[in-house]
C-alpha cells in the first residue's frame, strides 16, 4: 500500500545486550510474510523516526505502556497501514543470558519488579554460556568449521594440538596453550586433561570419560568427532584432506561441537556486574547451600570464586593417578601381604596429606567432604596388551612383567562397575582407609595450626549398601583419627558419613543413619544401579530410546524424579527418622542441573554440590526453588 | 560302680531311617564322660534287655511316655546307678531327611499328631538330600577323596572324564556316563553340561556359571577345585601325582565337594512312599502355587514329576546356543540391516517354534512363561582371541574373520550386566521380539489343535525399567500375535508381563502394571542391582564380608528381606494398586529357598518358580508358610 505502509517486529530492549533502547526492524511497503520470508532486507526501526515521526512517537509510547503493563521486555509485531499504526501482537521477548541479567537488574532499578521477580526472569541453565571462555565474536565470524562432534562440555578453546596426556602436560608447563586430541580418554589421561585448554575425542558420547571429566573440570570438550582421524605414531590428525601435525593450532567450541582448523581468539568469562548482582539477590532467598566437587586446590579456588560454600566431593582417586605417586600406588596393588601394602601406603601418605592441606588452605573454615578411594584397583594398572608400559612398571617396581600381568588377570572383573570398589576396598584392605584417615586428620590439624582456621573435614565412605559395612569402616576411621589426635594432642571436629549411591542403601537408610552423620546422594551411580545400565554402555541403545520416545531426557543429565528420585525421597525420610539432625546433600552431576536442584530443595536436602563452573547455576536454581515454594504456599492460602 | 551301673543315650525311633524301635547305646560300668570320650565301645541298647530286663522294661515305658508327651521322636540321656534308672535329659531328636519323613507320617498314623504338625516336622531344605542320586553308602565307605572343591550343586555323579562340552555330548550320546571337567564353564558349554552326570571345575565359586547352571539343571557340580589341573591339549587332568586321561572314571559329590579317583556306584532318588504322603498333605494346606524354571521338555517333565504346576521361567537364550541354530543366531548378530536380520530370524523361527511345542506338550494346560531373549549379543560370539573358532564362523557365514572381530569389538561392553540386553534388545531390534512372538503363538495354536489341551502362554519381557519400554515391546507382541491369530483364524488366550529385576521397575511398579498382566520377580538380577555387585565379581570380596561378620548369609541363596525384599513388597503393593488382579510370582533362584518362599507367601505372591529339583522343597516350604501364618493368627486371637 505504498511508502506510508509497512510492517515489522521490535523489542522494547536489545535482546542481545539488554540495553534499554527500542530495537527492531521495519519493512516499508510490505506485509508480514515479506519480513518472515527474508527476501527483502528490513531497515532498523530508528529509520521510522525520520520517515513517519508521529507513528514512531506513538510506537515508543505504546512500547512503554506494554512493558510497564507486562513488567518485562516485550517482543512486538506491528503493521502500519497508510500512516496508521496497528499493534498485532506482544509477548515477553527471548533474550541472551547477558541480556537476561541486565534486563532483570534494570527492571528492579527502574522500580518495575521486585528482586524475587528479577531472579525468576533469569533461567539458571542460561548462565552456563557466561561461565566459560567464548570465542571473540568477530574472530568467529571469519572462521569456518572443518568438522563437528558432540558439544560435550561448554566453552571455547584455542591451542596447539598434542596427542598424549604426557606431552600435553609438558607443553602446557612450558607455557603453551594446548588442545589434547585423543581417540578416547581414560583415567590415565587426567593429568593431561587438567593442563589442556580443551579436549577433542574421536570416539565416545555425551557420557564418555572425556565428556564427564571435562564437564567436571569446566574444560571445553568436543567428543565423538568421527571425522577426525589420529595417527599416534606419526603424531598427526587428519580431517578430510587436511593433515595437522603436533603443535599446529586448532580451535574447538564445546557449546556447539564445532572444530576449526586455525587459532581463534577467545574472551574470558566475566562474573561481575549484573551477574554478581543477581547472584547476591539469589543468595539472599535460597535455603539450599551450594558446594562444589573439587579434587585439587585450583578447582576449589575457582569454585570459591563462583560462590561455593564448601566442598561436597573430593575424589581421592584422581590424586592417586598423579605422576609422583602412581608408582607407590602400583606397589601397593602388587603387594601380596598387608605389611608390604603398608610400606607402599606410607610412601603415599605424605603426598596425600599434602593434597588435603592444599585444599583446606583454599577452603578455610568451609566444610570439605573427602571421599575415600572408590575405583576398582585395576584402573591403576595398564591394560594387558600395553607391553612397554608393563615392562617399565616391572623395572621400576623391581618385579617381572609376568607378575604384573598375573595381577592384571587377578583383578579382571566382568562388571567393574559392580565389582571390588568403594568401601569394599576398605573392608578387604582396611590399611588403605587407615592411611587416608591419617592424611585427612593430620592435614586438618596442621592447617588449623598454620592458618588459625578451624578445619572441618567430612569423611565420606563410598558405595555402602549395608549398615554393617559402614560400621566396619567407620570403626577403622574413628580408631585412626583418635590415635592421630592423641599423638598430636589436638581435638578436631570431624564427621563420618556415606554416599547413598546403591539402591539398597536408599531403602535401608534408617539403618545406615545409625552410623552415618551425613548422607550425600551419589546420583550418578544411583542412576546407573536404579536403571540397571552403565553410562559407558548405555550409549549403544539410548539413541533408540530417544528416537522411539521411550525416554524424554537423559537421566544422567536430569535427575529421574519418578524412579531415582523416589529412592532419594525414601532415604531422606528414613535417614531423618533415625537421626533428625543428619546432614543431607547431593554430589552427583545432577547437583548442577536446574530441575534437579529444584527437586533437591523440595525433598529437603541441605545442600547440592556440583562442578565449579556450575556453582552459579545451582545458586540461582536454589533461589528459584525457594521462590517457587513460597509462591505455591501463597497460592494454597488463597 | 560295677556292672549294675552304666550310662547311655537312646532315641525312641531310629534317627537314620525313622523306624519305630528303640535305638541307642549303653556303656556298662561307666559315666557320661566315657560315652562322650569314645574310649570304650558302647553296646546296643537291646543288650540291656538281657543284662537288666526290669530296667529295660522300665526304660521302654518311660520312652513311650516321653514320646507321647512331646509327640515327637525323643533323644534321651540316662544313667543307671546300682540297678536304678535315672533319666537325665530328653529332647526332640535330630534325624536324617528320610527319617524325618517316616517319623512324621508314622506319628500321624499312630494318631499322635495332626497332618499339619507332621508337615512342620520336616525341614524343607532337608529334602534336597533325597532328590538327587546318592552314592551307594557301602561303595562310598571304601573310597577316599583325592581332592575337595566347593559343594556347588548337590547329588552324586560317577562317569568318564571329558574336557570339552562337544566331546561330553558325543560320549553321552554314545551311551557313556560322563563327568565334564573344565577350568570354568561358559554359556557355550551348556549342551555338554546338559549331557553330563556331573560337572567339575577348577575355578569359580558357589555363584560361578557352572554352579548356577548346574543347580538349575539339578546336575551334581563340584566347583573351584583348585587341586585339579587340566591340560586341554594333552586331554589330561592331574591331581597331586595322579594323571587322569580322557575316558578315565572319576566320581564327584556335589553335596560335600569331594572328588574321587574311581567309579563309585550311585542310587537314584525315590519320591514315593512317605515323601509322596507328606507332599500330598503339604499341597492340601499351601496357598502359594509352585512352578518351575525349565528351558526344555526334559527339565519340564522332571519338574512335573516333582509336582510343578506350571513353568515360571523358560530362558529362550539357552535354545539359541543349540548346535543346530547358533549359526543362524550369529548370522543375525552380524547382519547390518533389518532385512538381513529378518532373513536370519526366519531360519531360527521354525526351530524356536519346535522348542516351544516340545515344552507345551509336556506342560499341557499348565501355564508356561516364556522370557524373551535376555543376554547381551556378544555372548553368542567367541572371544576375540579364539582365532580358530572365528575362522570357522567366518567360513560358515561367508564373511571374513576381520568382520567378525569388528563385530566383537563393536559389541564389547564395560559392564555387560548393565549393558545392551533384555528388553533393550527388543527396543533396538524389534524383529527379534516379533520372531519370538510368532514362535510362541504358532506353537500354542498347533499344540492346542494337536492335543486338545488349551495352551496358555505367558510372554515375559525382561529387564524393564520404565513403563514406556514395556509398552513399546508389548505393542510389537500384540500386533504380531493378532496377525498370527488372524492368519490361523484362531483365538488364543495369552498374557504379557514383565520381570521385576531392575530397582526402578520395583519403585515404579504402579506405572508398569498399567502395561503388565503379570510380574515375575527376577531376584537374581534384582539382588545384583540392589546391592550394586555382580555375582561374577562379588566372590573376590564376599569372603571378607562373611569373615568380618558384615554379611550373615549369601544374598543370592537367601532373599535379603531387609533390602531387596523391601523393593519386592513395594512392587507388590504398587502393582496391585493399579491392577488388583495382577499375577505375581518369583523366578529367581530364591524361589526354591525355604526362608525366601516363606517371605514370598507373606508378601502375597501367587506363585514361586524354581529349578525342577527344588520344586518339592518349595511345595513344603509353601505349606510351612501357610501353617505359620495360621498359627500366628490364632495366637493373635488369643
Amino acid at each position: 500500500m505504498g511508502d506510508t505502509s509497512g510492517t515489522g517486529v521490535a523489542f522494547t530492549r536489545d535482546p542481545s545486550t539488554g540495553e534499554n533502547r527500542l530495537y527492531g526492524e521495519y519493512l516499508i511497503n510490505a506485509q508480514g510474510e515479506d519480513v518472515v520470508a527474508g527476501v527483502r532486507t528490513p531497515q532498523h526501526i530508528d529509520t521510522l523516526k525520520d520517515v513517519m515521526p508521529e507513528v514512531y512517537e506513538q510506537f515508543v509510547g505504546i512500547a512503554k505502556t506494554l512493558e510497564d503493563h507486562y513488567r518485562d521486555m516485550q517482543d512486538m509485531e506491528y503493521t502500519i497501514e497508510r500512516g496508521k499504526l496497528y499493534m498485532l501482537q506482544t509477548r515477553n521477548g527471548k533474550r541472551t543470558a547477558a541480556a537476561a541479567l541486565k534486563i532483570a537488574v534494570d527492571l528492579v532499578n527502574e522500580g518495575m519488579i521486585t528482586r524475587e521477580e528479577a531472579i525468576m526472569k533469569v533461567e539458571p541453565r542460561q548462565l552456563d554460556a557466561l561461565l566459560h571462555p567464548q570465542f571473540d565474536p568477530q574472530a568467529l565470524k571469519a572462521a569456518t568449521p572443518i568438522a563437528k562432534g558432540l558439544p560435550a562440555s561448554p566453552g571455547a578453546a584455542c591451542g596447539q594440538v598434542y596427542f598424549t596426556a604426557k606431552e600435553t602436560a609438558a607443553a602446557a608447563q612450558a607455557g603453551q596453550k594446548v588442545v589434547l586430541v585423543r581417540t578416547e580418554t581414560s583415567p590415565e589421561d587426567i593429568e593431561g586433561m587438567n593442563h589442556a585448554q580443551g579436549i577433542l575425542t574421536c570416539r565416545g558420547g555425551m557420557t564418555s570419560h572425556a565428556a564427564v571429566v571435562a564437564r567436571g573440570m569446566g574444560t571445553c570438550c568436543v567428543a565423538g568427532c568421527s571425522e577426525v582421524h589420529i595417527d599416534e605414531e606419526a603424531k598427526t590428525m587428519t580431517v578430510g584432506e587436511t593433515v595437522f601435525h603436533e603443535g599446529d593450532f586448532i580451535s574447538i567450541d564445546g557449546s556447539t561441537g564445532n572444530v576449526y582448523g586455525s587459532a581463534i581468539a577467545t574472551v574470558d568469562a566475566d562474573v561481575s556486574g549484573d551477574f554478581a548482582t543477581i547472584m547476591e539477590w539469589a543468595d539472599a532467598v535460597r535455603r539450599l547451600k551450594v558446594r562444589t566437587n573439587a579434587d585439587n586446590p585450583h578447582d576449589a579456588a575457582v569454585a570459591v570464586k563462583f560462590g561455593a560454600e564448601g566442598i561436597g566431593l573430593t575424589r581421592t582417586e584422581h590424586m592417586f593417578f598423579a605422576a609422583d605417586r602412581i608408582a607407590a600406588v602400583r606397589e601397593m596393588i602388587l603387594a601380596s601381604t598387608e605389611s608390604q601394602r603398608r610400606i607402599a601406603l606410607n610412601k603415599i601418605l605424605p603426598m596425600q596429606k599434602g593434597d588435603f592441606k592444599g585444599i583446606y588452605q583454599v577452603m578455610g573454615e568451609r566444610p570439605v567432604t573427602i571421599r575415600y578411594l572408590d575405583p576398582p584397583l585395576h584402573e591403576f594398572l595398564p591394560s594387558k596388551n600395553m607391553t612397554a608400559e608393563i615392562e617399565a612398571i616391572a623395572k621400576e617396581l623391581e618385579t617381572t612383567p609376568e607378575a604384573i600381568i598375573a595381577k592384571i588377570d587377578a583383578l579382571h572383573e566382568f562388571n567393574p562397575m559392580m565389582g571390588h570398589r568403594g568401601c569394599r576396598l576398605s573392608v578387604t584392605y582396611p590399611e588403605i582407609a587407615e592411611m587416608q584417615t591419617q592424611a585427612v586428620i593430620e592435614a586438618a590439624i596442621e592447617v588449623t595450626q598454620e592458618t588459625g582456621h578451624v578445619i572441618h573435614p567430612e569423611i565420606m565412605i563410598p558405595l555402602v549398601g549395608d549398615v554393617k559395612e559402614l560400621a566396619y569402616v567407620r570403626r577403622i576411621v574413628d580408631e585412626t583419627a583418635h590415635r592421630v589426635m592423641k599423638e598430636k594432642q589436638v581435638k578436631l571436629d570431624y564427621r563420618v558419613g556415606t554416599m547413598i549411591e546403591i539402591p539398597r542403601a536408599a531403602v535401608t537408610a534408617d539403618e545406615i543413619a545409625t552410623e552415618a552423620q551425613f548422607f550425600s546422594f551419589g546420583t550418578n551411580d544411583l542412576t546407573q544401579m536404579t536403571y540397571g545400565f552403565s553410562r559407558d554402555d548405555a550409549g549403544k541403545f539410548l539413541d533408540a530410546y530417544y528416537q522411539k520416545k521411550i525416554f524424554d531426557f537423559d537421566p544422567f543429565a536430569h535427575l529421574d524424579q519418578n524412579g531415582v528420585g523416589k529412592l532419594v525421597e525414601m532415604a531422606v525420610k528414613l535417614g531423618r527418622q533415625t537421626r533428625p539432625e543428619i546432614k543431607l546433600g547431593i554430589c552427583g552431576e545432577h547437583g548442577g542441573d536446574q530441575s534437579s536442584v529444584i527437586f533437591c530443595h523440595n525433598v529437603g536436602l541441605d545442600y547440592v554440590s556440583c562442578s565449579p563452573f556450575r556453582v552459579p547455576i545451582a545458586r540461582l536454581a536454589a533461589a528459584h526453588a525457594a521462590i517457587l515454594e513460597k509462591q505455591a504456599k501463597q497460592k494454597k492460602k488463597k
